[in-house]
């Protein structure tokens, strides 16, 4: 509620059409819906304009497929779900109607949308860092943008990645994804003219401490259009993309 | 030089208008210019669509009046010098003109464009956080974005940010800069519909360490549309705030 | 032994009621009882007002029934035991009376207190940190305080958290559960006027570094009303709490 | 507002006593007052009981006599100011009535409560901790409390410690200050039957890690009754210390 | 393509043997082969005298032979497999010949060179040690150099290393490979008169860190010729040591 | 061979007694026995007055009871095998006898001394601490030390630690196993007149990361007389005390 | 006081020869005296059977000079002040009699025994390692203990160690002090048969990280025989090697 | 003395030509000269090839002119001084004839040989990173190496580094110096056909943590050719390349 619905309300309440009982009511109710073990955030998709992901890594399929009912119910067209695990899709797909991808582990529930604009791209240092530029990916198309893959491009054969010059200096958004030394941020940045969000991954061993030697780098990137988001958050740096995306190809935003 | 442009040349050399060699020579020219202790990125106002920004802590005046200098020459408009420490001022602004700005301690060589388009929110949780929000506001300023200041707003009195909630629903992007623990970040992120750029400062003592706290806070924030730049690093944070404003706002980018 | 029983005592040996022998011993009698593997500290009901916990994580079934039975016949009318596989519940269960709680793991044998007092309230950020919060909620039943609890209420809706503002502020202790990025602290702190004991937990991936980056966060908290116990540690916040709100509910110390 | 107000206020809109312009502003209002550089929260006695602390280690003389002036025009009685650089004392003291203590570096303008309440101990390992303690201590008397200091009384000479075993156990709550291995929290904890808050402080060297090993010691200790604040965090503990205090000698919360 | 060869062919564009398209084509072609989930660098041999290694942890077999069979087909004699799981031998063997080595995990496809020049020592301090200096050894091998191995030769028994002494005195390269306190580098170092590579491994416990103490020992080794690689990185070793072996005896580098 | 053996040897090649060739064999002769995978140190037990003991925790049973056959043929009476893993038992005690204790994971091989000297007191904080405990109780009684066990006096109930200050202030040479906060090797530090070795232990959770806490505090001990090994490390402290304590009992090392 | 003590106290009592408030009185009476800022230890001289030593780091002139004073009053003969800056010479040395000595900065007030027992070797690895040395050396002079200085023998250069092989092998007890790698302690306690103190220096620069480097290796030494103490802690190596020293070579202990 | 040398004295003590006791002697003999502060290896030359280097940075004048002597005297042609403060130049340069580099602080002392082989790239960044590269460059030099510097080509702006290919892929040895993220070396190592030594410098801020991101991203290289020195560590590449190069020019080491 804005401050011009308030005022139509206190309004109401003047004139008598709503009794102050009510209206004290209606100023009170909470956005959102208690399940006891989640509070389902159903104002998100107009606070945010994009409605709330389902983060499955720690529910249960029950808890998952109890939230995306009450989310698909309350009018949202498709919800995400990220961290899902395989073994949780049968229960999920029972109750709702879900697409699951099993190298982003990403399930969409309800009828995501057709639509695609603009263009993210999605690069990656190595192979091994697919799934997480999976996630990013399935995520940004979840949302409606158009994504471009550049894979095992990493910055020890620079000439593999330069090949792909074009797409990178075209795109409205880049995730960079690298492991190791992380180094592909840096360069990247160095090429595009749009905001590069860098995701460390956990790929490496020894010294990488689990990504920390990718995250310290892409922190310190030399590049001034590089943003990081946590190691191995592909859903993060996607769903970033997707809002800088969907703003530079003119978002319906309600004009406040 | 593109694909286009090359190919161009090439018919060139097809039909004798240029010479093997002189062809040759083009294609090898380097799109910087070296003056010993620096090279000259003059090619960057094209690839990135912004000029080369002068890290100004570790140069002489002298280094950074030479490199301004040489890029004003090179046909920019204005030049930004981050960091550049106040006994800098009188050196370089006999050689260039220089308007200085003492908190965020950025100066800003030949005309800036008096333009400003979109909004872009830079938020503090204390008032120690100040000077690195004003690196990241001058530097939106100087890159032609409207910037809306909102200080002191920390999660501890949460009444101070929600009286700011118009604001925040309404920027392009948001710059949240906290120190301490770094909650600022998720609650901005919470409320705001477009991408946060969260930079954590080294204001705190003890276990703050620096930034760290802050630093790890915002990379794990539940708020999805966060990411996170180096620990004080304001001037990141603005640009990249001010390549999503600009994007928001329909930049001419050539179409490739 | 207090200075008056040691005075007593004194007396006693100069009135030869007591042999010097006998004082000795007295004296130097242990109030703890040797197990072997364990020393019972019996006397920690009369020091501490709240009788020995039982870890039960480093036990097997034989030395946690062998303890609590030990506790219970000196006197002791509940004894907690926490972190208790649910694999020692038949063994414990066969030697004591035995009530076990599989969220919290944890298990209360003899026969606990009914009384409830005061108002502790537990909040937690998000589902994943429930069991955590459960330790501490059932800890602090088991010892007599009456518990809200109030799950899910993270800082990326903060709407959530708000709807909840009376219990928080009549709370005599607070005791605030988060993993990630540790916001939650700092906000219910600012809201409250009572002691918040924070419990960062292991909630998280990456840089959360199995609850570190929510360690560091409530530690430099800006909220002044907020102290940190260990990662996970719902037990010890659920004590401390009771220890608050018996002392504000006026507990019968014997005045010294 | 609470619940109750804004129902009254509602009632009398529908009574037609106020107008909706009115109540709209009154509902917008915020409860603090900007300073530009500062948000000073008046709220905040009536929200938790303990009027703004105003951090001084990061504001010039100016800024600290200019919110406390405010406070104290707003109704507080006094005000403290932490961390308060000597050099501040004869600009501030100018402006407002202030009471100066060099060691805890802690100023009190306006006219403090002669009142004191209960008992709180702060104790410390060695004669190096005690600025960090004398900031809880002074802090604690500030707020109307009776405070026992027990200095040099670390725990590689034990009887020092046990010779206050008195006051240890019939205090309210204890502060317990200790740098190097911090193995004094733990000590007390296991002496005492109130909360212990533990200040790690940054004395020391080399593996101290400027107040980490202290930090690490405490937030792992054996005592239950134990909770850790920030290195160096005198002001904090002995905040808290007075939450407890002041609940346990019954304060005057108005009933909700 | 060097730059004679771009001459080369801009005097064929300018003589009309090659059409601008064609050399606009040949100019961009990338020298690589996509496979998809790999881009396979068929250049590295020309770029760098040594053919692209597969790294195997993160592969399938089927990825593996893929790669190795287009390297093979390539016109590479052979091709190094690290870090192959003993599952996968099956599966590669039946498309490319392949000699796989348990210890060092080390799988060579196609026909090794049986050359053997200079001496490379490989040095352990502990038996333990063994499995990374096996695959710095047959890294070493498998690139056509002659290997010393002494393992078991750690600084607590001096003289077991000082036996050795004329092996390491004229090697022309030294792998040394040490965890736990990692000292085996210094002392290799100071009796040695060619570059030391040095491994941290991961064996040790407790404050080992899984590597890092003897990482940090070699990288402030007081012996002036260590250098150091990743932790357990037996391969990268063994690879630098046989570039620096290679030069000592005279490559035949292709004269610039 | 010390400096009087080389004389005597170059005295006998003067006279013609040995020859230059076979006194060359001598001089250069390793006092090792080289097995491959391990060279076996046939000297320590002249160099340092105990023979090499076999850490068993990577070594395979063939490894250990080859190398423990080739210890005991050389005239050692007896082998201590560390961490040695219960399977290990039957095949080494098929070739050697063998004495094997499941607590500590220590097997002794050969005929160990009867005779027991002097007094080592081994205490630990916790019940969980035992088994790292038992290794240096274990080790110090194959090494023919008296042992006194003091287990579960944490400072928490500090005075189970003080009813046995008689062991503690008569002890040659204490060890100190805690895990958590460590605090138990300053309080004993405090109360012993001899060295104390103090032991962190892994015992723990969260910030205690895995003994980290415990070694920080024992590293800055306020105690003069502690010093520090590994984490777990109860064979080193075991190991050490003893030297102590033989040293205390006048051992019969030869004079120099 | 001693069971034997008590018991003779109670005797008295029993006999009238002590009342009883004579006996609680002495009972409870404290072995420190309280000089405000410290408790000064009297009793340590009979508990440790060396006097408190005086950490001069964080005192000033008047505290040092106070607490020696009393210390000397009370019957010790000399004491010990480490870490005294040069600049607190003069107003000590006017209140007691004082040696200082510049480079290990340790001053001794009083009369220090002129006796000599043992051997103790004092070893560095390089010379800037000098000064943590000679708080070792100096501080083991002054308990009364032989000292042989080694320094600048680190394992850069094995020879210059080897060469004191003779020293090394029949020291009592051996303080090995290093810093940027730390192998000193493990190369010489592979050469020694008696307890090794490591004491790791800040020396050295980058990944040293203030004797970090240095402690781990310690910590992970291979040689048995080495335990460590906190970074630059000079005075607690010296202080029990000389406990070792003292005895091996028979003190005089009051046997219990 | 190897073992040849040994063989004929001892032939000579047969023949009776030198007598047991000057053989004695000559074998006890210590192959460096004892200044008291620091033992100077004389001995390093024959060992290592290269003459002991002088580390200037914890060494007074008077120290560092008295060892450059003793090196100079012993037949030395030239010795390097490293670290060396200016204020230290005039002192020295009494002394010896010394040639002294301002930006690397390095000090020639004597008469360094003017024959330069082969070819060293020294590459930095950014122009932070010159004083480090200084290091190594003239350290190279001194060592009698070609070294070509290409400074200021970090990867955020590829082309600037890509206009050095023929260089970078034509030398003997690579130093890549780097700040910040330190994506250099990987970049680098994927041109390069010889090895790279990489040296992360102190340079940046925040999360740089003085030079710790630049060591991890070199440490996890996906370059294989990359091996990394400490922190800032210019002279140990430098003189690692030299080892390199020097062994690439074909080094005239007498044949053992």
């Amino acid at each position: 509620m804005d401050e011009t619905e308030m005022r139509m309300l206190l309004e109401e309440v003047a004139s008598g059409q709503v009794s102050a009982d009510e209206a004290a009511l209606r100023l009170k109710r909470e956005p959102f819906e208690d399940l006891g073990f989640a509070k389902v955030d159903l104002h998100r998709g107009i606070r945010q304009g994009i409605p709330e992901i389902i983060y499955g890594a720690t529910k249960t399929p029950e808890q998952i497929s109890s939230i995306a009912k009450r989310l698909l119910d309350n009018g949202n067209g498709s919800v995400i779900i990220t961290r899902m695990d395989p073994s949780a899709v049968d229960l999920v797909s029972a109750e709702v109607p879900l697409r699951y991808d099993g190298i982003s582990r990403i399930g969409v529930a309800g009828t995501p949308t057709a639509e695609r604009r603009g263009k993210i791209c999605v690069i990656t240092a190595g192979t091994s860092d697919i799934p997480v530029a999976e996630e990013a990916a399935v995520t940004a198309e979840a949302l409606g943008n158009n994504v471009v893959r550049i894979y095992d491009a990493g910055v020890s054969g620079i000439h593999r990645l330069l090949a792909h010059s074009d797409d990178i200096m075209t795109a409205e958004a880049i995730v960079a994804v690298a492991g190791m030394e992380g180094a592909l941020a840096s360069v990247v940045g160095g090429l595009a003219d749009c905001p590069v969000i860098a995701v460390p991954t956990s790929v490496g061993y020894g010294a990488s401490f689990g990504g920390v030697a990718a995250l310290l780098a892409m922190l310190n990137s030399c590049s001034s259009c590089v943003s990081v988001v946590n190691i191995d958050n592909g859903f993060g740096a996607g769903y970033i993309a997707s809002l800088v995306n969907r703003s530079a190809c003119g978002r319906d935003r309600p004009t406040p």
